[in-house]
């Protein structure tokens, strides 16, 4: 998916709205274990409820290989699900991948060509050859972690780094802004976007400014303590506004009985709502 | 498998060799792709020819994964496989894996419990809580990414991060020595190894004086061009070797003919021969 299709779609929904899929056995209603595929029941349901009120969707893939070769093919069998009945529906599948440039290449294949996923997400620390493969296929995003929202963003991605200012005067950086100004110059804004944690406040406003241009993927809404309207007023960029925002877990989880997805579509009707004041 | 049971093999016999399993359909002997699961019968020759002489295997999940839901399966039987026919190899699957928490926890349990994986490598940019749900399961190991041996080691884990010195005195240490050091905190030398490259040379030196104890996984020897003798001079630890050599490339594409077992038996028994001048 182009950039200027994916702000076309958020402009009519007026939704910024990414729904996670994060799916557990455990935690999905009881009566769909008897079906064949539970996780990709589980998933359509969830999908055709709420697909009115999100631009995105994203799967975690460990979710799915935890149950092995089987889950695999329900993170297949979902994805294609997505793509072939929802085709406007940005797809991220939340992998977390990098590896060296020949292996890379292999799972930006595996994601992005075998599985029509339109994104997939990227870890940094190996560099350019482990990023790149993910940003050369026409269409095909590079989601790449710049700041996260767990506990654990604080023990490297905070580190402060020494840098000469305009007046020679030596300031401290953030290594994740050093990253992500880095990573932007290895693609542009039709094929590259950076994670960055609802639960980081402030500091998305500095990111803004370190990276004007780049769509943000923000996780951590919801369970996880982000506060929405700060996201937004902090993230966003005029006229393309510039930002995904996840939920996962307050979404798919909202009732666990017979209504589970009704239930999703209502929490995520909400989220809908409280976006659109900004589009 | 326990440090002790790992020191023990590498001792009996003779061998730091760890065989890269990362199967490209296109590289593979065309007579296997009649068979109904090329992938594993590759892998089990190569397997069956190249035991005697290494003590580790180390499949990459990327070269499965881009075959979908059916080259997981053949992760799957080709683990199963090696745990039960040779239970003193150690298995690391190689998927550089790191995400939230309770992901992680996911992943832990895809790979070293459902799968029978000794070890993961783990990508360490999340942090703390991305990385000890790797490390908490008995006799399991975390194998962290210190200093890969690609070329874009030199983009982040490089970067000079500023240090006071026991005088006082400004120094400079590498963001990969920071990050090692503190990863090193968060489990023990039974539980934690950490990945650095063949190709880096001298460094392994400086390396091996800030994490004196930990086991090393040591890609790039061959293909890459790293130098054996070099790795074992700078890395290995007095008594305890505490060093796992891969090799992949050259070891299991030495012939594309019908001898391709024979052949990687041979280059994997010249690799034994070279270090065990050394054990």
């Amino acid at each position: 998916m182009t950039k200027a299709q994916l702000i076309q779609n958020i402009k009519t929904k007026k939704t910024m709205l990414c729904v996670g899929l994060d799916v557990d056995m455990d935690k999905i209603p009881q009566h769909l274990l008897q079906t064949e595929d539970p996780i990709f029941e589980f998933n359509k349901a969830i999908i055709d409820a709420t697909h009115p009120y999100c631009v995105a969707y994203k799967p975690n893939t460990a979710f799915y290989e935890c149950y092995g070769s089987k889950g695999f093919a329900s993170l297949e069998k979902t994805v294609n699900y997505i793509k072939t009945t929802y085709p406007n529906q940005f797809v991220i599948i939340d992998a977390k991948r990098g590896d060296i440039g020949n292996t890379a290449t292999m799972y930006a294949k595996a994601y992005l060509q075998n599985m029509p996923g339109d994104a997939i997400t990227v870890a940094p620390y190996m560099g350019e050859d482990s990023v790149k493969p993910f940003m050369q296929l026409p269409n095909k995003w590079a989601v790449v972690l710049g700041l996260t929202s767990n506990t654990g963003a604080q023990d490297f991605q905070k580190l402060p780094l020494p840098k000469f200012n305009a007046q020679g005067k030596i300031e401290v950086e953030l290594l994740c802004e050093v990253l992500m100004r880095k990573v932007a110059t290895w693609g542009t804004t039709e094929n590259t976007m950076f994670v960055v944690g609802a639960t980081q406040g402030v500091l998305i406003k500095a990111i803004r400014q370190t990276i004007p241009n780049h769509f943000l993927l923000i996780p951590g809404v919801g369970a996880q303590g982000g506060n929405l309207q700060e996201v937004i007023q902090n993230g966003s960029i005029p006229n393309e506004y510039g930002l995904l925002i996840n939920s996962s877990r307050s979404i798919i989880y909202a009732s666990n009985g017979a209504d589970y997805a009704q239930a999703a579509g209502i929490e995520a009707q909400k989220l809908q709502q409280e976006m659109s004041v900004y589009i």
